[in-house]
């Protein structure tokens, strides 16, 4: 068993492993991103366990409470503690905010009697959170040249490689804020609960992922009120039909000197 | 708006786009991993929506109540009806068989008055899955020819890049099942779903994933019985602890001609 050193804002952590193939195997270390759980209790009830890298769990359990659409807006949140030591988020509201206790799954089990489609699913978070006016883009150029900018703040991914990040770009091509983490969509949180802390408007702004876009990244930067969220990878046909009624700009493949554009 | 082919068992469908960057921007068509979600209900209790993939969906369900220990064996199930119109897998368990409608966030949930931490959610986990006895593994070489002959089965990748790919292989080599899904857990959760219908002993079997290796992965491969997990890509810390306890070997960057072996 190797030596862990628990520090909880470290995101990787070194490892004794043996190389093996083609030469004879030998003992080695490396860093791997570390996983660990986040409890996030909302006036003392058990919301959610994420499997997280600590680290920003403040921004994190923000996040997390405006994509999944449990509070309305930051200003919701009265008092915030993070116990790292113990990998929990206490969050207490506004005495005027009532947390809903079924409103975390209730999207997830919004099946109309004719079955359950993507379609249905989008109509739900559509009731929940109006689509955008649409808008402007940014320069072809400035999309070309931010993944290069997130991979320069990607410190950790290049020890580990075992973690995604996300980034929130001004159109204008700054880069506001990058957080990595082992789960792609922690990291959106992450950047999002950044947003909102900072009381940035996100409008002429957008969301970049180091990897595939999917429905839940879409209704995430939908609820964060992101007007355009561009990815290294693939999108799903979900996220492309959520962008198209959302009045997001979907980018997928973002790889220079090309992108696609989705919607 | 593109038109919508909705076939359930195409896992890939063609969207129009629009390429930019170098070249003067054109309209093209490109197939997208399929994304809708499927509803899990077992005698009535609606236990998850899991976003899939369409394609082999009673395995997933299998694969799903198995690997999240919402039922003990594939003998639990009585009678099981995908119903892929609506996205609904009914599940109707054995008369002896009583569904705990908490199990299914238990073990999340399983915080203990000193917090929560990777060692406390191992626990949980062992607790209902005891770890393996450890035993051999299979010859370098054949983990080594492995990424190649998952590669060869995943058609809807090369089609879509957006497809996460698990396979199931003996210790001799030979490539047992291969699923693809737009979820990483999605495509083990077949895999296992295949191996149980089935009744293969996973004994001397290994699972290959196409991307990282996180706790999850290592949970559902445990309670599957597979005493090995390869990842193309890194394992997380958690995993690396998970499977110093559990008895699992536990293979990252599978690389050829190299790999590293974490346990």
């Amino acid at each position: 068993m190797n030596p862990v050193v628990n520090d909880p804002v470290r995101p990787t952590r070194r490892v004794t492993l043996r190389r093996c193939g083609a030469d004879p195997a030998s003992l080695a270390e490396d860093e791997v991103a570390v996983e660990e759980p986040l409890e996030i209790r909302v006036d003392g009830y058990p919301v959610a366990v994420v499997m997280r890298t600590p680290g920003h769990d403040g921004e994190l359990t923000t996040g997390f409470l405006l994509t999944e659409r449990i509070i309305p807006s930051p200003a919701a949140i009265r008092r915030l503690e993070i116990r790292g030591d113990e990998n929990r988020a206490l969050v207490f509201l506004q005495d005027d905010v009532v947390l809903d206790p079924g409103r975390l799954t209730r999207h997830l089990f919004a099946s109309s009697s004719c079955g359950l489609c993507g379609k249905a699913t989008l109509d739900a978070v559509f009731l929940d959170i109006p689509p955008l006016a649409g808008g402007e883009a940014p320069d072809d150029r400035v999309l070309l040249e931010a993944p290069d900018a997130l991979r320069r703040s990607q410190r950790a991914f290049e020890a580990s490689g075992g973690l995604h990040a996300a980034g929130l770009f001004t159109f204008g091509g700054g880069l506001v804020v990058a957080r990595e983490d082992i789960g792609r969509h922690n990291a959106v949180d992450k950047v999002v609960g950044h947003a909102a802390a900072a009381g940035i408007e996100t409008q002429e702004h957008f969301l970049l992922v180091s990897g595939r876009v999917s429905f839940e990244i879409m209704q995430k930067a939908l609820a964060a009120q992101i007007p355009l969220v561009a990815g290294i990878s693939a999108p799903s046909s979900l996220a492309v039909e959520f962008a198209r009624r959302s009045g997001q700009i979907l980018v997928g493949f973002l790889r220079p000197p090309r992108f696609n554009r989705y919607s």
